[in-house]
């Protein structure tokens, strides 16, 4: 394999010495670059976007070529693996993802198919291997599933929901039937990702949007269990080299001491954390991701380099530190103002480093 | 004034023993009743429901009637004082609230009229006047307000918002403009809550919808310190009776400390806390007021039941909890399930309090 010239973000995972800290952007590949949206169009759709891979390969590429970033993250959707489970994916315009079959009894949980990640997501694992040799090392290239109960809830709810009334439901009154479609998640969620792994991802992040709506007893079971149980099914080391893992749940900050608890290498913090006392929280367990609020690249690029300044100040000295975004970026985000981000945090990270 | 024959919340709330614990219903006064809809429809509309003293009134005695419920809270909507200080509040129909002039300049700011609580919103009085003498000492009234941060989102933002990108790139950019929004807002829910307590309200609520939205580092300068201010400026005695104020922070879990020196005598609790844990954090300088997951409602009864009892014990033995849901209930929730909470938080917490 090519050598990797920039390892900045897998040193800062191990919590080894880097130059600068180094930053990576949640949806970096999206639409708020306009040679996306020009991919995206050649493409039709979303969904053809995700199941081509020279073109998903193609916008995988685009942050890294515009941005002076330290990651690249595989372009592709959480909700391809109950696509390939037999949910049938698709996207209504303006409303986000939908499943023409939902699951909604014990029934659907036993009639799900368990995904061959070579045979059903094989449009995935081929965009990473285009992807890798595109990057020809000058950056790691991440993988990345949606969480067990992430995934459930999408798939109980038929698709997004303001209060995912049905899967809570489902969650009180029919326990049995939550945990059986949450061990085939389990199951399904370490194969994709250790598929990814093999196919050439360099690190894996595993996406909990929706752990941050559940109540503390709900979230250790129906979240951080099926979480730990992945996480431990991981291939963590390939090419002779760690491959690291990092857990982010949305709204989770009140849970990062039994997050550090998983086995993962590190943690995703939104912005309603403070990334200064999560460190102290956790310790040397885990390395830290995050945490400026996207809404703070609607600002102006001085006060975007104070904001930057803030959070890695906030960390404070010595490795363990990814920057990123606490969510992912807006739609609406000026691509010149991430330019002044990458900059500004490379730039005023080096003291820290020193 | 007529003698309070039921003042378990207000006992609660002052941290004195109680024979069981006080529960009422964040929105309880709502859609999911089938007499609000029926009051409602004669009303024409929710906004001339709110402002129709009589029509208020009946649908805030309508689940006192219904339930053993232990507080009434006067129906009104958080931004009638937004309204008031000239901003034309009107609803979407499946939309939600709007304001005809949103609030984005300087000269927006200097030109909010200063509202006359006796004068502009005259019609929220007369509502807390007729529901005390309606009330007739069954339940005490809690009167409420939005917080000055969850005031200023919406008026910044014109209604509702996704990401309140408005309002916070008004917060990096013109953080000028902002404070001076909301000083005007401290001053007028100020007022306005002093004037609901000389109405009749017997207790108080600061509803900050929107301060979980924000980064450590805002939430102490755009929420708390209003918060902070609003509290410190309440009439805090009155008919000889302490007035309590509860504070509720959506998404604040992380912040209950601070929160708890604001000076108010209870925090409200979303479900994603643990309320022992809560317990333990704040001590006993306030009580807590919370925190089933609303979603926990669609469950059968007997799981309603176990859920309540599991809260119940999390707060544990001795006085200072309000049973209360952790955000409003949702609208298709089936009111028999209503009364089964209600029925089992009386029932299950006599033995904490024997």
């Amino acid at each position: 394999m090519t050598e990797l010239r920039n390892d900045r973000l897998l040193r800062a995972l191990a919590r080894e010495p880097v130059d600068a800290t180094p930053i990576w952007i949640m949806r970096q590949a999206g639409r708020y670059l306009p040679e996306y949206g020009a991919t995206r169009e050649r493409a039709g759709s979303f969904l053809e976007l995700c199941r081509t891979p020279e073109l998903a390969c193609e916008v995988t590429l685009q942050p890294v070529e515009r941005f002076d970033l330290d990651a690249a993250i595989v372009f592709s959707d959480i909700l391809t693996v109950p696509d390939a489970m037999g949910l049938g994916l698709y996207f209504v315009e303006g409303e986000g993802p939908r499943f023409e079959r939902p699951v909604r009894t014990e029934a659907d949980v036993e009639a799900l198919r368990e995904p061959d990640p070579g045979r059903d997501l094989g449009y995935v694992l081929e965009t990473v291997r285009l992807a890798r040799a595109g990057l020809a090392g000058r950056v790691p290239l991440i993988g990345f599933s949606g969480s067990p109960w992430t995934l459930a809830a999408y798939m109980v709810e038929g698709g997004g929901s303001q209060h995912f009334a049905r899967v809570k439901a489902m969650a009180y009154d029919r326990p049995r039937v939550l945990e059986a479609l949450l061990e085939r998640l389990v199951a399904a969620v370490t194969a994709y990702l250790n598929a990814q792994v093999r196919a050439g991802a360099q690190a894996l992040m595993l996406f909990d949007t929706w752990g941050g709506i559940l109540d503390p007893h709900l979230f250790r079971r129906l979240s951080l269990e099926p979480l730990r149980r992945v996480v431990g099914g991981l291939v963590r080391e390939h090419e002779g080299r760690r491959v690291p893992v990092i857990v982010f749940v949305k709204g989770g900050g009140q849970w990062l001491e039994a997050l550090a608890e998983t086995g993962c290498d590190a943690l995703g913090l939104d912005w309603t954390v403070d990334i200064g006392e999560a460190r102290r929280r956790v310790g040397d367990r885990v390395a830290l991701q995050g945490n400026l609020d996207p809404c703070a690249l609607y600002a102006e690029p001085a006060r975007i380099r104070e904001e930057a300044r803030r959070v890695l100040e906030a960390y404070g000295p010595g490795s363990g530190h990814v920057f990123n975004l606490g969510h992912g970026i807006h739609p609406d985000t000026d691509p010149a103002h991430v330019a002044a981000l990458v900059e500004a945090v490379h730039e005023l990270s080096r003291p820290l480093h020193a």
